[in-house]
């Protein structure tokens, strides 16, 4: 059997990174690439990298170029999507990988987004606890967030096994390629390069709504979330560091003995060696998130460090795991289980 | 009057940088240059960028070569500097750039590094209270640690002003220079470019009792402190974010109307404009720090962003400026009030 | 049927990259890691973007390991390789990533690497001009270097169709996973970013010779070769200039066609559409070759430039290609055809 | 006696540049700064690096706002510095660092800028034959591109010797700033890092004609020039690796003589040591250029290799120096003499 699969948005960053997957994977075959202002170009001028596609002319972003497909992929600034999949056969699996379905409370969206929300789809997160049962048979998926992606792994053991009080900090640095390929000053190579920068400090970024939902449904209780993430120069890659005061005293073993637990059998989610701690490079193209914890005595805070790539485990691999699940496929086709270093 | 100067580690990455800033101070000749392994070679072959002393043989360090000048700076391993120092004339002002005298409890050093204290010398950050008056005339100066010169300029008003509980979480994203030039593995440029690693993670790293000796003494009394450094793909700048529970509901013009009274008058200390966050590439080069603050309603924190050079105000120009200080010289001389960016 | 394999240098920037093809590559059993100084280390420990492998604990380099496989790559310094393949049995198909089997002519080799010459083994490199029957049942294969890798293609169609005079300017700018993982003060990350630099000028590089016999072998008469590497601030990718002296006055379309004619056919090398000029970026991972062609009419010369990965088709990509053609497996497996990108 | 100086495109990197230099020259005054879309915001917002001038409201471009100075540089897009520098009193040093007045033949210019000639000024690069008497008391000044200068002091004494034909192939690789800040694609963040990729190549980059006028100059014949134009992933610097064939066979140290003498008490051209090679990165925010010169015996060419900081001694170190020179000031006042490593 082969999968027909569309890409909308096939012409950014998280377009680009689906279709690198897609070109791997076994039984899928690549149907329809829209995208909006470079409909009607080749695709080669856009994402040379993906030379076997470099002569597929992209169409324009519609339920009629992207209907007759089995799998539909959404890469669409946030607000497209909704009516689009709307149009979309209820058969159809519908992948949103933007910001649209990923909240449950139509006041959060409203609060962040300041549009009417376009309602909530099953989260696309299989190692967070029922993940993968909310994604079996699904037909339509929100991809998360990439720093929620990390930061959710990094802090749901620790939360489910009440390590740590809910009041949680977290600082991400990031690579470049989740702004997008927006042509925005700050994310030009001569203002990147050599510069680390904060943004959204202060509770401002539009991840954070998403952090409380997963780490309070986690945690069972409302969990407080100061997040900042970081700029620097690395086009790609995040590494999360998040740290919450204890519970109680632990001990640095037995905080790794429940992140042991809680990810034994995952494929793509590895605890280091213990002294081990993850860097972003070793994640690069690949779907795995690699983690290291530890207890900070005098701090007396639980300290976890989490590695992943944005574009893919948080973006674009994600979207692949969630539709092999979707569609009973082995969870890791087309899903590269190495990184690629230096 | 012309000052002589001499600079032991002339070879390293901090030894570089104050003999940058040397160059173009005026009224400043430079003698002694010295070094371990590399004694005996032209210093153009360690430090090519300081076209004017390239043809200048780089000397052993000893106390006899050191002699003789008015002031020796100190850019060595630490366990090496008390030994040398207490063989140079007490007239001579000796500026350590590493961290023998940084502690004032002699139990934080054998904790931290293993072996004898030393001994305390007056502390090379002016802009912390007392800080000026630490410096004239002294003549052994201990300049502070890279990291903690952004995390305590960041964190130094909220605890005076009693912004803030005394427990802070410093996350301080570093270039690579700060590692000097150490030939290991995960300092090459292969593993560094696009990697960001968390390294000392849990209270591991040595900076962690300077930031509490100089919070401490601050907010007069203990302050907890969870400091994780990450190590991005940049040469030069640290990036610090540092976040603590508000001691009580603040607005965020509070917060930096405290700041702006704070450094008011400080000729390096920048706070920006609201709404401005600072980027490491914008004090390459320069001795300024460049500073916001803000309040995380939702989570109830401060949250303090500053940005410096590592090798500048980190070491180097901060090395200069108590220099000028302890000589009675304009406290600027010699310091780019500028970075040089892109 | 399974392919058993092992690896030689297991723990180097080659063998890790080949380890990551080969995990990806159908019907390869991954047998014996082995390595010099790290032998007895588990190679999560220096490869730790290769996941599925961390576990593996890497052996001694020495026949005995390396016997009772089908295929032995050898990723070793030059001058090691030679004695261990002696010690393997001649159905063994060994290859050789390193530089001693890749000259035909042992006073070259006597003179570029000073000692004696190890045998010249079929080279690697398809694309060229009866590459392809050189491998076919082959059971010992030197891989190119990565310059002549890039540079040879680049040239080849020229000098065969009698484009260009025999006598040729390359100037090649690669990224730093080229000179291997080794703790040299130059190859830090601190000096490596925000910096060019030239090495080896003036003919003193030792792919010299290699691009010399390439070429000359097309052209069917001596090219005089002047090569210049220049290493840039990425971990990887060349980007090879190569320009020469028409031989005729030449139309661009014409050079093009002379390249499309070539190239025809071929599954990793793509000359780009008119007006477009490779980055390395679009080839990082994959196997692929990107050219392009144009020339100077006012300067009379032709001028090529191409991309690859120094690491992929420079080195363990080019590897794992001939290994395919010679075991009779579809040359493109486990090859990726697309780049990590952005 | 102070000078007053007015800067116009003080919003962009090579205005934002001279500011820097401006700030440490002794004896300058900063004017009027003055932009074009961003007029009417301060100069913090934009180049955040320029502490001291933060808070300066940036004014429009216009010859009113830029009257009443003793200089004026013109940091603008070609084509608007004519128009300008006509309405500008005699007397006033007007410094064009843009293309309008470098080109000396009308024709050239229609052929390469399409537009009407502005006409020819004297040319700001003091270290080429006769270079210092073009710019005394001159009050006019055209600053050169930034290729040209580095690769006019790399060839201009082995084509004044004879030492080589007049055919270069010069390659030249340059760090992003060098396009400024233009929001195109392949400047972003995303697409730089990790990528070299070449651009107008075969020609077709607008300063192969400078390079052409200012090397037949000093040659005494036409100079046929092969250009390539090289982007890594640096923000500043020019490394530019020039070749020709040798007039007659020419031993090493002769050619190191040549150039030797040609830069003896040149300021800020340094010729290095035997076997040492410039790197970048030794030259950033300094006005030096770091040159070495070699013979490759095998191919018959010499190679030069020169490294410049494009906007320091590439744009705005070169008009401050040609600057000091029309105004007879110190040559190498507020001129960095030591670059900014690591």
């Amino acid at each position: 059997m082969t999968v027909k699969v569309a890409v909308a948005g096939a012409t950014g960053y998280a377009g680009g990174e689906l279709l690198r997957l897609l070109l791997a994977h076994p039984g899928i075959e690549i149907g329809a690439l829209t995208a909006a202002s470079s409909a009607g170009t080749p695709l080669g001028q856009h994402q040379p990298h993906l030379a076997p596609l470099a002569d597929r002319v992209v169409g324009e972003t519609t339920a009629e170029n992207l209907a007759g497909h089995d799998v539909v992929f959404l890469a669409l600034p946030h607000g497209h999507s909704g009516e689009i999949a709307a149009r979309l056969g209820e058969d159809t699996l519908v992948i949103d990988l933007g910001a649209d379905h990923r909240l449950a409370d139509a006041a959060d969206w409203q609060r962040w987004y300041g549009s009417e929300h376009a309602g909530t789809w099953p989260y696309g997160l299989p190692e967070l606890p029922g993940g993968r049962d909310r994604l079996r048979s699904a037909r339509r998926i929100a991809v998360p967030g990439c720093f929620p992606t990390g930061g959710s792994l990094a802090l749901a053991p620790a939360l489910a096994a009440g390590l740590i009080r809910p009041d949680v900090a977290i600082v991400a640095v990031t690579g470049t390629s989740g702004a997008g390929r927006s042509l925005k000053p700050h994310l030009l190579g001569s203002e990147v390069m050599g510069s680390a920068s904060a943004y959204g400090v202060g509770g401002a970024h539009r991840h954070t709504p998403e952090f409380a939902q997963n780490l309070g449904a986690v945690a069972g209780q409302p969990v407080t979330v100061s997040f900042t993430p970081v700029l620097a120069p690395m086009p790609r890659g995040i590494l999360t560091t998040a740290t919450a005061p204890l519970a109680t005293d632990t001990d640095p073993d037995v905080a790794r003995a429940v992140y042991d637990k809680a990810y034994a059998g995952e494929p793509f989610v590895h605890l280091l060696p213990e002294g081990s701690w993850p860097a972003t490079a070793a994640t690069v193209g690949s779907n795995n998130v690699l983690l290291q914890v530890t207890v900070d005595a005098d701090a007396r805070r639980l300290v976890v460090v989490a590695a992943i790539d944005n574009l893919t485990k948080g973006t674009a691999g994600g979207a692949v795991q969630s539709m092999n699940l979707a569609l009973g496929l082995p969870e890791t086709a087309g899903l590269p289980a190495a990184g690629v270093a230096p």
